[in-house]
C-alpha cells in the first residue's frame, strides 16, 4: 500500500498534467478503482476500498471526486487520455479486420477484459458512468475518422461515409456477443464482422446526411 | 398486493402449465421481479421485495428459486416462453428493417425498455442471469432462421448464410448504442443497420462453415 498523498489541488476535469503530483495521485486513485472494479464490480466497490488501495485519504477522495460514481467516471475519463490510434494497414479491409481483432483479442484475455467490462456494466447502475462511457466512445469514433478518410482517398469508401457508423458496425457484433447474448468472440467472429462491414461500406450503407449520434436520454431527463 | 399463494409444487424448469396454480404463482413472481428490476435495478432488488409485491411468502420463494439470482433467471426464462415470431414482410429487406425497428421502437419507450435493460445489466453481476440471457437469445436466433430460409428461397441470400449472424448484425449496432456507447436509437439508426446487413448478406459475408456461437466462458470456468 502506498503512503497517503495529501494537499494537492483538485484536478481540472480532463486536464493532463503528466508527472505532477496531482497526476500521480489521480493515477494511483484510477489504478485502485480499476483493481476494485476487477475484484468486486461496481455496486460493491467502495470509497473505503479505493482509499486503502490508493493510499489517498478517504476525506480527500470525497472532497475531490464527491462519490464512488465520481471516482468511476474520472477513471474512465483518464482511460480515454491515452495515445491509442486506429490501425493503418494500407487497406480498409485490413484496417477493419485489425479493429475487430483488437476488440476480440482484448476481451479474450480475462485480465485485460475485466476493467472495460466492469465499466460497461457500471453504466447500467450509474448515470455518470454512462456519460463517461458515452464521451469515451465519442472521442474514439473521432480518432477513427482517419480510417474512413484514407479509405475514401483510396476509392474504397463512397464520399459521405459516416466513420462512426463504420466503427460501430465493425465492433457491434462483438460487443453484442460479449455483453448481451453472452457468446464467445474470437478471430473468426472478428473477421466476419470486418467482412460484413466492408461489404456494407462498399454498398454505401453508411453514407449519411444527418447525424444521429446524440446522447441517449434517460428516464429522468 | 395479492393474497399469499402457498402449497404449490415447484415448477419444473422451462415447463409450461398455463392456467394452473403453479403457473399463476410463477407469473405473479415474475411480474414482481420485473417491477422490482424497473424500480430498483438488479443489485438492489431483494427477495423481500418480490415477496411483498407477489404475495408469495419469502420462505416459498427461497425454497423454489433459491435466491434472488434464481428468481431473476426464471423471470427471464419465462419471458422467453412467449409466442413471438419474426416478421414476414415478403422481402429480406423488409424483414431486416422490421427486426431493427422492433428493437429501436421497444427501447425508445422507457417503460418497455426498463425490464430488458435491467436483464442485460444484471448479467454483468450474475452468472445465472448471463446464462439465462444467453439461452433467451439462442432461442430467439433459432426462431429467426425462417427469415433467412425464406430469403434463400427467394434468391435474396446465398446458400449457407448463418441466420444467427444475420440477426446479430442487424440488432448489434442498436444494442451497442443502447448498452455500450449510450447513444440514441431511432428509425434512422434502425434502417441503417438493416441496409448494412442486407448489403453484407448479399455479398456473402455471413456464409459460414463452422459455428462460433458457444457460451462465453467466464474467468472461473
Amino acid at each position: 500500500m502506498n503512503a497517503p498523498i495529501e494537499g494537492d489541488q483538485p484536478p481540472a476535469p480532463g486536464s493532463r498534467r503528466p508527472g505532477g503530483r496531482t497526476a500521480r495521485t489521480r493515477a494511483a486513485v484510477r489504478d485502485a478503482v480499476l483493481t476494485g472494479l476487477t475484484e468486486h464490480g461496481y455496486p460493491a466497490l467502495t470509497v473505503e476500498y479505493v482509499a486503502e488501495h490508493s493510499g489517498v485519504h478517504k476525506t480527500t477522495l470525497y472532497r475531490r471526486w464527491g462519490s464512488m460514481e465520481g471516482l468511476l467516471a474520472d477513471a474512465l475519463d483518464l482511460a480515454g487520455e491515452d495515445d491509442w490510434t486506429p490501425p493503418d494497414t494500407g487497406s480498409l479491409d485490413g484496417d477493419l479486420r485489425a479493429l475487430a481483432r483488437e476488440v476480440a483479442d482484448s476481451f479474450a484475455d480475462p485480465a485485460a477484459a475485466a476493467a472495460p467490462t466492469a465499466f460497461v456494466g457500471a453504466a447500467f447502475q450509474s448515470e455518470r458512468a454512462a456519460e463517461a462511457l458515452h464521451a469515451f466512445y465519442a472521442e474514439r469514433f473521432i480518432r477513427c475518422e482517419e480510417v474512413v478518410e484514407r479509405a475514401s482517398a483510396r476509392g474504397e469508401a463512397p464520399a459521405g461515409t459516416d466513420a462512426a457508423a463504420v466503427v460501430r458496425a465493425v465492433s457491434a457484433p462483438l460487443f453484442l456477443r460479449l455483453f448481451v447474448t453472452r457468446e464467445t468472440v474470437d478471430t473468426a467472429t472478428a473477421d466476419q464482422a470486418a467482412r460484413a462491414t466492408l461489404a456494407a461500406v462498399t454498398a454505401g450503407a453508411f453514407v449519411t446526411r444527418t447525424e444521429t449520434g446524440g446522447r441517449k436520454p434517460t428516464a429522468g431527463e
